[in-house]
C-alpha cells in the first residue's frame, strides 16, 4: 500500500479533481451501485455531508439506538445537519430494527408545528450492537418502509464490507433503496485515512461543496486515494477476521466469560466492571475498549492466530470472576506488552 | 384582565425595561424562588433561551421521553441550542424518571471525542404523559442526581402551576436545585400570550440577549405583562379544572372508555383510531386533540360543570366501541356545535 | 387603541388562526400587494424568518452598509439564516445603493467552492443613514438588477410607511419586485408590539413554521392584532412627524449644529463626542440616541410642536460648541425633566 | 517526500495520538512560538476551528476586505463560528489595515442588544491583495490595538512562510500577540495535504474536539505528517519563487501589461476581461486564475526559470491589448501545452 501511495498520480482535487481520487470514487460507486461517490478524510465527514444533504431544521430522523450518528459524532446530525433524532429500539434483535418500528416512528400528524420525519439512517454492521449484520431482505424491507413513509435513506456502511463478507453477498446487495451510503477505507481494509460517500450525481455535486465547507476539500489527495484503492483489495480478507473473532469468542466463553456470539469481527463481553476489566486486560498486554456498557474486542488485519492464542492465554489469567472485583490484583500477569501495538481495539 | 391590560403603564422594554413587565418578572421570580426572571412571548422561547444558555455543540442533554423540548419545539433544543438529546424512559411511572436513570444516562467515558452530558431537562407536569405530577421529593432527588453528575437542571414548568395546586405545595417547592425554570401565563392561567423564564441574575442578563436574537424583544410589553399579573391570580382556580378532569375521566370510564386516571387537567384516552375519534368527537361538538398516540381532553377556565356534563352526554353517543371502526357514522349526534369554542383542547 | 384591544375577538393562532390576526395579516398583505402575510412579535423576527426562507449556508446576501439586518440583529442573518453578508457602499447617496453596485456584488465565478449570492436585502427608509427614502423607480431598478442576477429580494420596510408618506405614494408602490417585505406596527404607528412580514402564500406557510421554531407563535394574539389594525390608521399622520423633524433640523442648524436634512422623521446630527452630547441632552431633559457614529433624534406620535420648541430651547443652551468638550457643564439647564418620557428616541 | 511518507511511523491519532503527527505539531508550534499545535486536513479547517473557538453568536469579527475567511470559506466564519463579519478597508495599503481602523471597527456601545466585537482575524500574506506582506512592527501594532479593545487575534498564515522569507525574519516574529495561527503545509511547501493551527494548550485541546466534530479527526495520519515534516524544510526555497515572481512581473510590464509589483509569489494583473484573458492564456498553455477581479499568476516549487521564460514568451503573443477584445483569436499561439501541468495557479 505504501508503495502504491508513493507512486500515485496526483492532481488538484479542489480545482479539477485528482485522477487517482476519481478512480477510487468511481470504483466505490460501482461496488455500491451508486451513480457517483466522493472521498472524505473520515467516516464522520462522510456521514455528516450525507445527513446535511438530507435533513433540514424542523425535521426528524430515525436511527437504531446506539448508532454512530447518534452517539459517536458529537451531535453533528442534530446541531449541524439540523435533524432531531428519534432513536429506534432494537426490536428486530441486537442491532436490528423492524419495518413496523420505522413506520411507527415515521408517523406524524402533518401539522405545520410538528417535526417532520425526513430520513432513516441505518448502520450495517451495527458497531455498538457488536458488529451485527442486517441481511439484504431485512435491509430492503426497512428501505421500503422508509420510502413508503416518504423518508430518505442513508446507510452508514463504515463496516458494510464486513456485512457483505459475512453474508457472502456483494456490497451492492446491501444498499438497495438507499439514497446515500458511506463506507470506510481504513478500519478493516487498512487504508491510513479515508472514507467514501456515494449517491446520485446531484448528491455528490452538493456533497463536494459541503465537504469544502467543513474543511475536507484536500488538494493533492492522490496518495490517500491510492491507499484506498489497495484497501479495496482487502475486502475478502475480512473473512479471516471474522473467523478469528469466532475463535476468540469461543475461547472466552470456555474460560467463563459471558460473550455474545460475534457475527463479524467484533466481540462484545458482558462484565460487571468495564473500566476495571479494560485496565486488567491492559496489564495483561491486551488492549480492549468499551462500547455501550460492554467490553469490546476487535480483530483486524494485524491480528493473527498467534495473537488470538496469546490473548486467550493472558485473559485466562485475568479471569472473568475478577472483573467484578476491582481489588483483585492482576499481579501475576505476563508484562511483556508485545501485544497492545497490534491487537488494539478502536472505538469506532 | 382586559381592563388591566387597557390601563397598564408601559415603557420601552428594549431600552430601559417596561415597568409593568418588571413587576411581572419580579413577581414570578419570587414565586419560583429565583433571583430574576424574563418575560418571553411563548413557552417555546422561554425553553429555548434556557437551553441555549445551558448547552453547547458537542454536548448531550437528558429529558424524559415525550418531553415538550424533544417533540414539540421543532428540534430547537438540538439544532439551535446544540444539544444531542438522550430521551429517558419513564421508569418511575407515567411521565416520571428515576435518579438512577439520570445517573446512567449522564455517564460518559470523558473522552475528548465523546458527547458530554451537560443538562437534565425536566417537565412538571409532563404534558404528553397526561399532565402527570412530579412531587417535591422526587424532583429534588432528580436534581441532586443531575448535580452530582455535573449536569445543569432546567425545569419546563409550563404546567408547574397545575403540579403545585395538585400537590398542595407552593410552586417554589418544585424548583429546588433547578438552574432555570420556565412557566406559562396562558394555558390554564388565561393570559393571551406570555411565558416567563427564571434563573440567576447572570442567566437573565444573557437570556435577555438571546431573546433579542430570536426576535422576542418586544418594546411596549406592559399590556401583555398586565395580563400576566392578573393571570397569576388564577393559580388557585386550577383546582377546579382538576376536579372537572376527574369527573370527566370517571364519566368516560363508566361509559366504557379506557381512561388514564388524571392527576391534573389532562385526560388521556386510549383509542384504536385517534384521528377517527377526534373526527367523531368534533361531529358531536367536542373538540379533542391527539398526543403521543392517545386522545387528549383538557379542562381549563372556560370549561364549566355544564360543559363536562354535555361532553359526557355527547361522547356517550359516539361510544368507545365505534372508535375502532372509522366507518361507523356519528350521524345521530347533536350538531349544535356550541362547545368547540369553549371546550377546546390545545396541542401543547 | 387600548379599547380596540380590550374588545378584540381572539382565537388560538397556533391551532386554527386568530380571526383578528387574520384580518390584520390580510389588511397588510393588501397594502403591500402581497398574496399573504404573517404577524410577528418584532421586526427582528419578521426579518429573520424572511432571511431564513431565502438563504442557505454557503450563500451570500447583499445589503446596504449600516442596514438593520447587518448591524442591529445580533448577526442572525449570518449565523441563523446562514448568509455571508456583502455590505454595499452607499454609492447612490446616503442610504442608497445603485443597480450597478448590486450587479458587481452579485457577480460570482460560479465555482462549486465559491459563495453563491442569493439575496438582496433593501431597507426603506434606511434607518442608520437617517431615515433616507428610496423612490419607487430607484427601488424598481434595484429589484430588477437583483432579479437579473438571480437574487431574491427582501425589503426591510420597518419604516416603509414613512417612505410612502414622504413620497406621497401608496406603500405598494415601493415593494415592486420584492419577494418578501417586513413592516412594523409599532414605532411611528404606535402599536405596542408587532410587525408583519408579507410574501407569497408558500412563503407565509413556511414563515409560520419558522416563527413557531423561534418561539414567536403566540396563541391568543387578537388583542395585539387589534392594536395593529388601529395602528394602520395612523399612517397618514406620519406626515406631521416629518414636518416636525424638518422644523427641528432647521432650528438646530440655525443654532449652529451640523444637521443632515431629514427626509422623514429622523434627524442626524454630527457631533464630535456623541456620548457626551447624549449625556448633555439628557441633562437638558431631551432624550437622544446614537447611530452610526452620529446623534439621532426622532419625532413620533407623542412629540408635539410644543415639544419641538422646548427641545430647541433647551438644546440651544447645550450649544454645539460644547459637545466636543465633555467638561463643559450643562449646569444652567432647566431640569424639570418633563420631556424624556414623551420625546424619547428609540434605537431601532 | 514520498519516501518519507512511505516510511513514516504511524499510530491512531484519534485514540492516543500518532507519533509522527505529534512530531510535526510540536515542530510547527516551536516555529510559531506557540504552546501547542494541531494538524488539520486543510487550511479551511484550521481557520474554522480557530474561529469556532474564538467566536460566539451575537459577536462580530474584524478582517481585512477580501480575506480568505470572508470570501473563500463558504461563509463558515459566519454560519458555523457565529461571527458577524466587519470587513476592514485596506487603509494601510494593499492587503493592509491600520490600528486606527481596528480601533474604529471594534468600538461598540456595549448595549446588551448590540453585536459584541470579539476577534480580529489577520492574513499574512494577504492572498486576494496579491500576496502582500505585513511586517512584524505593523502586525504587532494591529495585535496591540485588538488586545486593547479586548479582541482575540487569529492570524491566517496560510502563506506566513512567504511573508517570513520575504521579510527575512523567522515566522515567529510575525505571530506576536496572536492567540491562534494557522499555517499551510501544501501550497508553496509542497505537502500533498495538511495545515496546522497553533495556540495555547487549552486551545489545542478544544480544537482537537472541534476537528473531530467537523470530520477531520483522521486515524493513521503519520504519512501525511511525514510529508509535512519534509515540507517544512522547503521554507527557505520560497525565496526562489519570489525571485521568479519578480522576473515574471517585470517581463509582463515590459510587454505592456499592468502588473502590481509582487511582494512574494503572487502576480496580479489588471485586465479588462479576466475570464477572456484566462481563456487566452490557457490557449497559450499558461494556466492563470482570477481573484478579486484581477488575473492571478503564481510561482511555486514546480515552476522553473525556464517556465517563466516560456510563459513570458507565450503571453507576449496574447498581448495585453487583446485582453479587452474577446474576439481577438489567439490562433497563432504555440499549442504544445507542456506547461499547464507544472505552471498552474491555484485559487487559494
Amino acid at each position: 500500500m505504501r508503495s502504491a501511495m508513493a507512486e500515485a498520480a496526483v492532481g488538484d482535487d479542489v480545482l479539477d479533481r485528482d485522477p487517482t481520487m476519481r478512480e477510487l470514487e468511481e470504483r466505490v460507486a460501482g461496488l455500491l451501485g451508486a451513480a457517483d461517490a466522493l472521498w472524505t478524510p473520515t467516516g464522520t465527514m462522510a456521514n455528516i455531508v450525507a445527513l446535511m444533504s438530507h435533513l433540514d431544521r424542523g425535521q426528524a430522523f430515525l436511527a437504531p439506538q446506539g448508532s454512530h450518528v447518534l452517539d459517536f459524532e458529537l451531535g453533528t446530525s442534530a446541531w449541524l445537519a439540523g435533524g432531531m433524532p428519534r432513536p429506534l429500539p432494537h426490536d428486530g434483535g441486537p442491532g436490528k430494527v423492524t419495518a413496523a418500528a420505522v413506520r411507527r416512528a415515521a408517523a406524524t400528524d402533518g401539522s405545520y408545528a410538528a417535526l417532520h420525519p425526513a430520513l432513516l439512517c441505518l448502520e450495517n454492521t451495527h458497531n455498538a450492537a457488536g458488529g451485527t449484520v442486517t441481511a439484504p431482505e431485512e435491509h430492503a424491507a426497512l428501505a421500503a418502509a422508509a420510502r413508503a413513509a416518504r423518508l430518505a435513506v442513508h446507510l452508514d456502511g463504515a463496516r458494510l464490507w464486513n456485512a457483505a463478507v459475512a453474508l457472502g453477498v456483494p456490497p451492492g446487495a446491501l444498499t438497495v433503496g438507499a439514497d446515500t451510503v458511506s463506507v470506510c477505507l481504513s478500519k478493516g481494509l487498512g487504508a491510513p485515512v479515508g472514507s467514501v460517500v456515494a449517491g446520485s450525481v446531484e448528491f455528490v455535486e452538493h456533497a463536494r461543496r459541503l465537504r469544502k465547507m467543513l474543511g475536507g476539500g484536500v488538494r493533492q489527495g492522490g496518495m490517500m486515494a491510492a491507499a484506498g484503492l489497495v484497501a479495496l483489495e482487502n475486502v475478502d480478507r475480512l473473512a479471516e477476521d471474522h473467523t478469528r473473532a469466532a475463535t476468540l469468542a469461543a475461547g472466552l466463553r470456555e474460560r467463563g466469560w459471558r460473550v455474545r456470539e460475534p457475527q463479524t469481527n467484533i466481540v462484545l463481553v458482558d462484565v460487571a466492571d468495564v473500566a476495571g476489566t479494560i485496565a486488567a486486560f491492559a496489564e495483561a498486554g491486551v488492549r480492549a475498549g468499551a462500547i455501550a456498557g460492554k467490553l469490546r474486542l476487535m480483530t483486524h488485519r494485524d491480528v493473527t492466530d498467534r495473537h488470538i492464542a496469546a490473548v486467550l492465554d493472558r485473559i485466562g489469567e485475568v479471569g472473568p470472576a475478577s472483573t467484578g472485583s476491582p481489588g483483585a490484583p492482576p499481579a501475576q500477569l505476563d508484562r511483556t506488552r508485545d501485544l497492545p501495538q497490534q491487537a488494539r481495539s478502536a472505538l469506532s
